[in-house]
């Protein structure tokens, strides 16, 4: 299964903090790669970062950050859209369909989203109905989808590790990248 | 099952909108309260404003948002603490253990968390152990500790509350508030 995640609306000033949370649990909880409408230097390079020290080919796909035009990209998709709003029909009813799928584009907005992206999605799911963020709705739906894959993922071309421990912190220096 | 968050580190300026996102994900994922270490006036009273709209009492408990002093607070609290890292054990193997308490603290910090944190936990949990957000990290948690509350949860006190569709928005409003 392929997900890929839009992130649409990114202020880059606004926004900067919530917008590298929703793409480090998008590439930390299995998706291909994340979509931005707007450009932002900073925040890309951060997240490139995070993929160039802890890697970013989890043995599926290797996890990209790029720009696009949204509104080509939710007519275009050649895959299931589903946009993830607290409006939407709860995943659980719409998990089977969902599963059907082998590539799938994930739609999380900040604040307002234009009206015709609920038209243009194939499905507009949600993670309970209350108000609370883009970046629980989209850590539930990949962990559902995915199959809590946020707990098995590795990365195939990571430098460091966690080695998960009782107390404290332990990281482990990896070989994969002989010419540092 | 009862339990608190205890969101650590938060800077008003810088973190904002992801300690909003943190409270928000603690009420709609059903903890009973959330606690801060520092006074944010404008943070705690929008919060306050979704308690009055959405409402607060999910029939377990009447979600709150206090301060507090974190050393104090881990020193005393009479049940499990729980600190959420990404340097900590899968929560997978600890879930039958934490389950077994009635009375829950989570901790989820900002950026650096102070290393007496690790120490004053009994558990020190990881949703994985890549960096993503305590966003993310916090709604996996409540979700699997609470037996997917989020898709169940009801506020009895709620002024309006949605209803499910396929496209759009449909939001209903209750009679909770004759005062209003």
């Amino acid at each position: 299964m392929e997900i890929y995640v839009l992130r649409l609306g990114h202020r880059p000033k606004r926004d900067k903090r919530i917008s590298t949370h929703v793409a480090l649990t998008a590439r930390a909880f299995g998706a291909c790669g994340i979509y931005f409408d707007v450009n932002d230097e900073k925040l890309f390079e951060s997240i490139n970062d995070v993929c160039k020290r802890w890697g970013k080919n989890n043995g599926r796909c290797e996890f990209f950050i790029k720009t696009c035009n949204w509104r080509n990209m939710l007519k275009n998709f050649d895959g299931l859209k589903i946009h993830l709003t607290m409006y939407g029909m709860p995943l659980n009813e719409k998990l089977y369909e969902v599963k059907k799928h082998k590539k799938i584009l994930v739609i999380v907005g900040a604040e307002k989203v234009p009206s015709e992206v609920y038209q243009l999605s194939d499905l507009n799911i949600s993670i309970g109905n209350q108000p609370h963020s883009e970046v629980a709705a989209l850590a539930i739906f990949l962990d559902r989808v995915l199959d809590e894959e946020e707990f098995k993922i590795n990365f195939l071309d990571a430098k460091i590790q966690v080695k998960p421990t009782e107390k404290g912190k332990k990281l482990i220096k990896l070989q994969n990248s002989p010419q540092d």
